[in-house]
């Protein structure tokens, strides 16, 4: 497996292109006829766009995607539903496809009125520009960027068992409202295997479980979220490598998201190892990296484990106290914790050394509960001033 | 019903006392051969003290409490169940009652050593100072407070069914690790009243389920939290006044942390109307009250309704779009943000007025679901740049 430039358009025949004005964005993949599928939030308000989504993805079918910044189109009632409609029919002329064959997505505020004034120039801007081409994926990842600081892109290429190079693109966009939720996170990833769409849905959702759902900023999920996964069937037949592909491309789609995490300065995992089930493995894993006193304290850079042994208590996983091991790693280094449930941070060099990783980038917490084979991975960030101030100015 | 002075030294034959040394404090209460219940954090990480309380408890018994801030005892081991102990001997050989009916709380720090040179001199102090006053008990409430800004006490007086005047008294401490958690949810309750254990432990439950149990700062649930209710029997029968004067306890306590939360500038109350269920009520109230978004909303008196309608959506109660209602409460105004499913908040006159509630220190967000007969409560408070200070902070 290898990882390649592009984004989106790694894979051959995919365009995309965007173009922001001010707070409001919108791109377009033009996918040609390809078999889809996606996952959508478990939010029981659900957007307009989304709902359309829904609608247009029943038949496993799409030519092209969508999606605006800015401006969620969520709670707007049967004018949002047009305006979901209106976009849909300008990509769909624009590109001679059926309007049935775009899928849309939108990220930004809830509960306002699309600024379709707006909105229907830069569809037209952006119909014009399409490209394959590194540029063109790039454009459209910044395009749909709301509080997100950087664009978010993820290729490899890699051998089918039938002898085929195949290709994976992805793009994302997320930061904040992120368990995920406010600024959404929206993914769109491209591919050339042959696949049905049963066999779609399969591989996605399982590179979705460990992925996407193991990411949290800050708990709030979204209206919107949506990852759509587009197969044009160009090249040689899915199988077990594709699903291998398919996890790294949505795990380190959901890293960079956790890196950028509204505020944040810090990017942290949770590994849980020997949980009694897989159920209870990612319970913790997303317990501990959703805790506010664990956030606040990797902002802090203060190893304080005990707010780590808390929120594995109220996680509601089975686990023996004394069984319990906790290892901190940084870069080039890690330190003990907790062994086998008694505190192994004494001397104050182990203080220092634990206090040294916590102010690393980057840290990985692993949990080993000890009492089973179960592990999972959670990808979060710390609680910082600047959460704070981009969201209490979010509308204003 | 008549709210009255002196906390838990309101009811007669209660004693009390506290002292302070620097971050560490020591109280203590004796209550005389009482009737005493408890309820206990669900963490599946218990603090030592909890434990022993737990099992002094059985009996439905206790003489005495014994509480101390600045060190949570939790994750101690063997030796902390030393520490435990001997705070308990110490009480009961200063109170001439016996070691075990004795209850013994901690809160602070996780994974510490008891500081026990420290903690037994102020043991001795507190038992030479105790008194049926309300100094006393304000003594108490000052000693057990960590990150709490303010001592929090109340007390009721009412007639019973049986004509006999009764009382309750009710000190509490808590301020973040609040779902409750890290400062620990603790609170202490005396009453009069003649009851079974049995009796006690219902009417209990009841109040805390509708008031500590519906509290949340940050999420985060402590190992050491622990509500204890206290019944002397030197007034007349349990009955139906009782649990509306302790639930009215309980929740006035309740409040008080609420607003007390680490770094909050701002209460709010989450009101759910005509849920589908009980349980529904309670969910969507405790996870618009829990959201980092309406938090920081609420910190920068923004009337985001679109945070509060995610919030409702992900709460995973059963919902009509259309039938939720959302109306913004403050001191002597309020205005409907969503009527029906339709934003009822169109021009900039309610803007302003929902803005200007939000600007207020205490905000009621009133959620009507429109689809059933059910409601409860949740009390919180704003997510601001000193919560995440205090707690970056904490251990340093």
């Amino acid at each position: 497996m290898k990882i390649i430039e592009g984004g989106v358009c790694a894979v051959k025949g995919i365009l995309a292109g965007g173009c922001k004005k001010g707070k409001h964005g919108v791109g377009i993949i033009y996918t040609g006829k390809s078999t889809a599928v996606a996952v959508y939030t478990s939010n029981r308000i659900k957007a307009e766009p989304l709902k359309l989504t829904m609608k247009n993805l029943e038949d496993g079918r799409i030519s092209a995607i969508i999606a605006n910044s800015g401006n969620a189109n969520c709670f707007t009632g049967s004018e949002g539903m047009k305006d979901a409609l209106r976009m849909a029919k300008l990509t769909a002329d624009g590109l001679l496809i059926p309007e049935r064959e775009v899928a849309v997505a939108s990220t930004g505020i809830i509960g306002r009125k699309m600024p379709m004034d707006i909105i229907e120039p830069l569809i037209q801007n952006v119909l014009e520009d399409l490209e394959n081409s590194p540029k063109g994926s790039r454009k459209f990842a910044e395009a749909i960027m709301t509080t997100d600081s950087f664009p978010k892109e993820f290729a490899v290429e890699f051998e089918l068992d039938d002898g085929n190079i195949a290709k994976i693109g992805g793009v994302a966009k997320g930061s904040g409202m992120i368990a995920p939720n406010m600024a959404t996170m929206l993914s769109f990833i491209t591919t050339d295997v042959k696949a049905s769409s049963n066999q779609l849905k399969e591989a996605l959702k399982k590179a979705v479980d460990e992925s996407f759902n193991m990411l949290i900023v800050d708990g709030d999920e979204s209206t919107n979220d949506m990852v759509i996964l587009a197969a044009t069937g160009k090249s040689g037949q899915i199988d077990d490598n594709f699903q291998e592909a398919l996890n790294l491309v949505c795990r380190e789609l959901a890293k960079m998201i956790a890196k950028d995490g509204e505020g944040a300065t810090k990017y942290m995992e949770v590994e849980v190892l020997n949980a009694k089930s897989q159920e209870d493995a990612r319970r913790v894993a997303r317990t501990v990296a959703s805790s506010s006193l664990v956030k606040t304290a990797l902002f802090g850079a203060d190893p304080n484990w005990g707010r780590i042994i808390a929120a594995i208590g109220y996680s509601g996983a089975m686990i023996d106290e004394k069984k319990v091991s906790i290892i901190l790693e940084g870069e080039n280094r890690s330190i003990e914790l907790i062994k086998e449930g008694m505190i192994a941070l004494e001397n104050s060099r182990g203080l220092k050394i634990a206090a040294g990783i916590m102010n690393e980038d980057e840290i990985r917490i692993i949990i080993d509960l000890g009492i089973g084979k179960e592990k999972a991975k959670a990808y979060g960030c710390d609680l910082t001033y600047d959460y704070v101030k981009i969201n209490a100015e979010y509308t204003t």
